[in-house]
């Protein structure tokens, strides 16, 4: 194979784009003037300063409605615990992100899927569900979605508030993407559209940041984030003050805004690399075009299947998500690019990779 | 009241002991030369250098065998969701850490109370406690134990282990204190004299480096750890890899022991003002003169209620956690004092105050 394997499979940016200049910076600048709290034990909440930073981001949350943690995915498996009993009816998306059917799974709870359009969860399906009976939870990624690529409308995340209200299930907007888009202003949160108190908002420093800073957070309704922080008091006292002590460094000084901007740039470039080279090399590949984001979902010919294209593709030296890894079952002929990890200069490179290992298994003919 | 409250209550040192330049530097120098690490998700076990230092500090683990979490108090969380099923008999030490047994409560265990004695846990109460029934695991607080103040004895080291490898159950060393002995060294752990692979280790930074870089671990068995570390990466991704990047370059550099090493000076001197103030001004208090870490317990006469006291106490400007807080039942003439973060030239008039206090509630005269 032509250099290292060059690998579609993590939903993480490459090391080139991490602003480890400016972490370092802002490292310096909070452990001088903020290093007590940064040092000392907080509570289950994590920093008050940083909880205000971002109720303000929002515009419409109080702090205490706001709680920081290790990472998003923390917040949601804390807020799945909180809320889902086993044989509760939780709406996932298909495909949605494989920790998040893990997760649910786990907890016993009956999963219901609801398929993706190509502006976000069919509402329809979400509504024929809802007649069969109760739904507690529906989990919703709105922006960039993982694995979609899509980003949910604003018509939609409108009925999706009106349908949680009247019918009293709990909306979780999953949103470590939002700040991410290509062009323009994200769509409002569906948190900001809720007026009867059935949203919980996360999202992450993951990707605005660096995904090792391990800082994301909850929001909503001042009564579940009181008793989640009391659940996170008393499995790990407080979440890491010192690092969301250096990223609310970054939010104050201006260098999260920043950075946001640099990695939209080159997210941007990567993701349009990708779709060129799909289009040239993979005419038969279906997806919607990522407005945003880390990922592009990819449907291949029906009989298609991407878990023996991924064992071929991985002695080429390119790899990727086979579908079925987001999917409750389903997914055989598709699969997940994340375009974060792998520069614009190589996409069509590994699209090349993909398309020999395609022509291979369709041959017949593993190498 | 003079001057502000004066806290013996929290298990956390003053400020004024925090290393905060020690670890703005060592964050300089991890995001010089660590930065990608540091920046990058990681797995499940978190920062394999700091692994490999821990397993090395220990002399006798592979990396393989830690795991680091985001501080100790979530390694046993974790391991006693892993461990320990609805009914299994559990024994706690008593007193103990009032979230140990919040956590084992929760989980449903049934659990078994053993007494403390001044070298530690009771062994024959514990061979008592095993001829009734199987145990599933028992938790030991070995060094300068939270709240009571004793350490156990090398001997009982010995014969717990012992036990645990002749009856089958898991020994829980919790060891956030082990690196804090006012005098000589710390007494061979638990986990370096298991020949049978029945203890898991766990400690922490906070003591050590600062409570905010919420960094501990938890080692012991290979394929124990194995299942740790995958449900970490299922709920977290990883812990945090910037502050665990942090505190690996305080450990490299020989910060970590220097500080450990002034630490334990002012602890020494705390931990001397309190004792002699109690013996001055509380002459019918009885404890354990503690050998190292954050507490020393006191038991008051009988009768006394030191929920009651607390009340009082705090209208005096002081204040410490009342004995039932450590109990399972029990406990009312007791309370733990943590001399940790009380200056040595406060301790005289924080006692001074408790026995203010005592003095009132006895006189049947509150403010």
């Amino acid at each position: 194979m032509a250099g290292g394997t060059i690998s579609f499979a993590r939903g993480a940016p490459s090391a080139d784009i991490l602003p480890h200049e400016q972490v370092r910076e802002a490292a310096a600048r909070a452990l001088a003037e903020d290093w007590e709290t940064a040092l000392s034990y907080g509570v289950g909440i994590g920093h008050p300063g940083l909880c205000k930073w971002v109720a303000e981001r929002h515009g419409h949350y109080d702090p205490a409605q706001v709680m920081i943690t290790n990472g998003s995915l923390e917040a949601g498996a804390m807020l799945f615990a909180q809320m889902v009993r086993p044989g509760d009816r939780v709406v996932v998306e298909q495909p949605t992100y494989d920790r998040t059917l893990l997760l649910l799974k786990q907890l016993g709870a009956e999963l219901v899927p609801v398929p993706l359009e190509a502006d976000g969860l069919d509402v329809g399906a979400l509504e024929a569900a809802l007649a069969e009976g109760p739904i507690k939870l529906a989990h919703v990624i709105p922006n960039a979605h993982n694995p979609a690529g899509c980003t949910l409308s604003l018509e939609k995340r409108q009925r999706l508030v009106e349908l949680a209200g009247e019918h009293g299930f709990w909306l979780f907007e999953d949103d470590p993407y939002r700040e991410l888009p290509f062009e323009g202003e994200p769509l409002a949160t569906m948190a900001s559209l809720d007026h009867a108190g059935r949203v919980l908002h996360a999202s992450s420093f993951s990707k605005t940041v660096s995904p090792g800073v391990r800082v994301g957070y909850i929001a909503g309704p001042e009564v579940e984030i009181a008793k989640l922080s009391k659940h996170a008091n008393e499995t790990y006292i407080s979440p890491n003050m010192l690092a969301e002590s250096i990223v609310l460094e970054l939010c104050r000084s201006g260098e999260l805004d920043r950075n946001i901007e640099f990695v939209k740039g080159e997210l941007k470039a990567r993701c349009e690399a990708l779709v060129e080279a799909l289009r040239e090399q993979i005419p038969e590949a279906e997806f919607v075009v990522p407005q945003g984001g880390y990922f592009l979902w990819l449907d291949l010919a029906e009989g298609t299947d991407t878990v023996a294209l991924l064992d071929e593709a991985k002695g080429e030296g390119v790899s990727f998500v086979a579908g079925p890894d987001f999917m409750i079952e389903g997914g055989e002929n598709s699969l997940r690019l994340s375009f974060a990890p792998v520069p614009a200069d190589q996409a069509a490179e590994g699209v090349r990779r993909i398309a020999a290992a395609l022509e291979r298994v369709r041959s017949g003919s593993p190498a």
